[in-house]
């Protein structure tokens, strides 16, 4: 398949059976304490691996996680390749452009924070993936990390 | 979208979440007394139902059917819509393109029945959706036409 062919087949599957989300992660080893977690997920029924095989080599990105549930997760996890399926997807997106240029956004916010006070709004934009994606499982949302790093004195209330 | 992306972008869709199937339904009103039932549906949960109304616009074809589980089956039932839309995503196609293909065949031959043998062969084409959509449930299948045409005396056993 033609890539310009590929990326519309790709915003198709997405739309139908994927999910563009981004969670924080505690973890102590990054500057505020939380780890940006951005995630491109298909899932398909393990009877599908074929098919989820042939996407990854054609994409020639992420990798295929197997649930014991018999459900495969073919994900894409490392910023780079989020941000170019993203891109070259978004023109063709029709049930999640807007979690696309969410993510889009946050990628390129994450590059620029420069104090507590600009990760807690990164984390913000992060909590707009709760609504967009029905999530109801969301924990560390931005409120969490806010309070974090106000009593870990960085961040003045 | 235009349209030769979108029908990539369906791909994707169809590839993901979406059904091609032949069933052959019992009614007494055609000549063998089984109707050939033919589909394409996509599946998504009500949160969607966005999406699907803007996918059937562009489309111009199909209905949407609101299930109680909360599921929107947006169903293409119509010979000729379904001749369209397989026709133009199967270049596209990665995991159902053999449905597809079979789809087809199945349309064109049941254009060709001229006897309860025909028939009969027709029915063991689309007992073969069986076996590529993993499907249990299938209860009438050629052998049980076979067996109703022979009882009937319109078919040499």
């Amino acid at each position: 398949m033609k890539m310009k062919y590929f990326y519309s087949y790709l915003a198709g599957f997405l739309d139908a059976d994927g999910s563009i989300y981004c969670r924080l992660k505690p973890n102590k080893t990054y500057k505020y304490d939380f780890q940006v977690a951005p995630n491109v997920v298909f899932f398909q029924n393990k009877k599908a691996e074929k098919g989820l095989l042939r996407l990854q080599k054609q994409l020639e990105r992420g990798y295929l996680r197997y649930r014991k549930d018999g459900i495969i997760e073919f994900t894409i996890g490392d910023r780079s390749s989020i941000r170019h399926i993203l891109t070259k997807s978004l023109p063709f997106l029709v049930f999640k452009k807007e979690q696309a240029e969410l993510m889009i956004d946050i990628l390129d916010s994450s590059k620029e924070v420069k104090s507590a006070h600009d990760f807690v709004k990164l984390a913000q934009m992060i909590d707009k993936f709760g609504k967009l994606n029905y999530s109801k499982k969301r924990t560390i949302l931005a409120q969490v990390v806010r309070h974090h790093l106000e009593n870990k004195g960085v961040l003045t209330p």
